[in-house]
């Protein structure tokens, strides 16, 4: 059974400010991803490099906060962060604060995958980044005309955003099921327009943003980070299902429309668990997301 | 009910190279750090100052590898990790690859109660230090002529170690019950001699190292943090309490000597319950821990 899910962040644009063009741009972001990764399970590849895939083809997309597309910080710069995790062996690898790094969500693989570390961070991630020959960028290329009038109106004052100023929630992450019964999760983002102190948000943090585990699912977040890392919610899906017994669809209604409402704690992840199941909650006003179930039907949806 | 439990670390020196001068200069330490976090729960202080004033302790004790006797890093600088998380409204503040910071702990406190973040790092963190005053210190304060030694004995290989050559995980942490029922966690390292790549371990991770909620428990980790990571330890205890309906020594023991051990996870935790229960399990050869329990009796061990 193949099964993949993605998100392009939650919150996204007021729906009275989305245009047709617009809408088909964004949707288009997300099938090409969906399409690729699909495409690699149905090959017979893994879990694990689907995410990779859904998630690099997010990054390099230039409409979703990660990548290519990545807000600014406030000094005009673009500090990202991801995480992957293998649900099959529980291992992980997750940078943050990286800058100029063409897809960073293939280094935090790397990161798994030719370190014993989970987490590196800063230039010495990215001295890691050039010993293993991981692609580079010159600031250029993540340029992007949208951002920087949103950081300009930004800069003077104290206010970070969480991607503009309809609070829209900018990450990308995959979740995904391969043929064998093993399960992966991907998560990727730019941060906070104008983001400052090295600030660092759930993406890149095993249990809080991203989770994998074969027992139980696969999790990856979009939201207010900090309320989100505070409440470990990918790990506290993963321990609903193992530890109290709950479905998929329980633990996720409980801990989106439940426990992080209690909290104020804005956005969405999408989840799968091991019989193919998939949901994609949000209790913000959208979430740009897609998935191709079991049976192999997309689907593709923004608001709610 | 006043209770305080901390550690200095797990692994320890091997039993056969301690000497009985080296144990009490150790045990002065764990000693002290006891005695000033239980005098400000007798006075009628917070648990989350308690756990404050006993890492900020420990951290000024040279012998510990967090704040003053830090390792020395690849380059031969110290970079610092620190959580700190209240378990009254589930808040926390972190630190991480911070250097020249007298207290790592007392600057996740101030993230925690200054800031609306969770986690800052690096340069940026400093630069919240500077902007809210926390002590700085120049490098000269955490130079030690051992953790020199062990950084000039491993700077040519590419070996990190977790504390020095007999694997000695260097972090410490403390955990607390006030009387008011308000239960807090602290966690501060100085990571791995000779680390490279900005590597960051689970201490500052919330959930990972670090957790607390005054309807389960507050823990605090020592150990190979990447294995505590892959793993979100502290709140994996609390999920199997508050899920499963085990009692805290259960949990402990689950995940210390059971789950850990089956992955290599080597090293040990503090945890206490809203019983004013106690345990301090690890599954190395030794963790410097100590406690002062609900009747008001001190305890201060290393070995099995």
């Amino acid at each position: 059974m193949n099964v993949i899910a993605i998100h392009g962040g939650a919150g996204t644009l007021r729906k009275t400010d989305m245009t047709a063009e617009l809408e088909n741009a964004y949707r288009g972001g997300l099938e090409q991803a969906l399409t690729l990764a699909y495409e690699n399970l149905k090959n017979g590849g893994t879990s694990l490099d689907a995410v990779a895939i859904a998630v690099k083809s997010l990054e390099d997309y230039p409409m979703f906060n990660a990548g290519k597309g990545s807000v600014f910080n406030s000094i005009g710069k673009h500090e990202m962060d991801a995480a992957i995790m293998d649900g099959q062996y529980l291992k992980a690898g997750a940078v943050c604060g990286v800058s100029n790094i063409k897809n960073p969500v293939l280094l935090a693989k790397a990161v798994m995958q030719q370190t014993d570390h989970v987490l590196l961070s800063g230039e010495g991630a990215m001295q890691f980044a050039r010993q293993v020959g991981v692609e580079m960028e010159e600031d250029a290329y993540f340029f992007n005309e949208l951002r920087h009038q949103q950081w300009i109106d930004l800069k003077e004052s104290e206010v970070f955003q969480l991607d503009h100023s309809d609070k829209k929630f900018g990450t990308v992450g995959a979740v995904a099921l391969s043929s064998d019964g093993n399960m992966a999760a991907a998560t990727s983002t730019g941060g906070m327009t104008n983001k400052k102190f090295g600030r660092i948000g759930d993406s890149p943090i095993i249990g809080a943003g991203t989770y994998a585990n074969n027992k139980t699912c696969a999790v990856s977040c979009t939201g207010h980070g900090e309320l989100f890392m505070r409440s470990v919610v990918a790990y506290d899906i993963s321990c609903l299902m193992e530890y109290k017994g709950m479905s998929l669809k329980d633990a996720c209604q409980l801990v989106v429309y439940d426990k992080l409402v209690k909290i104020g704690g804005e956005g969405g992840l999408i989840a799968l668990d091991n019989n193919g199941n998939i949901e994609l909650p949000f209790n913000s006003e959208g979430m740009f997301r897609g998935c191709i179930d079991k049976d192999g039907n997309m689907k593709i949806e923004i608001y709610r």
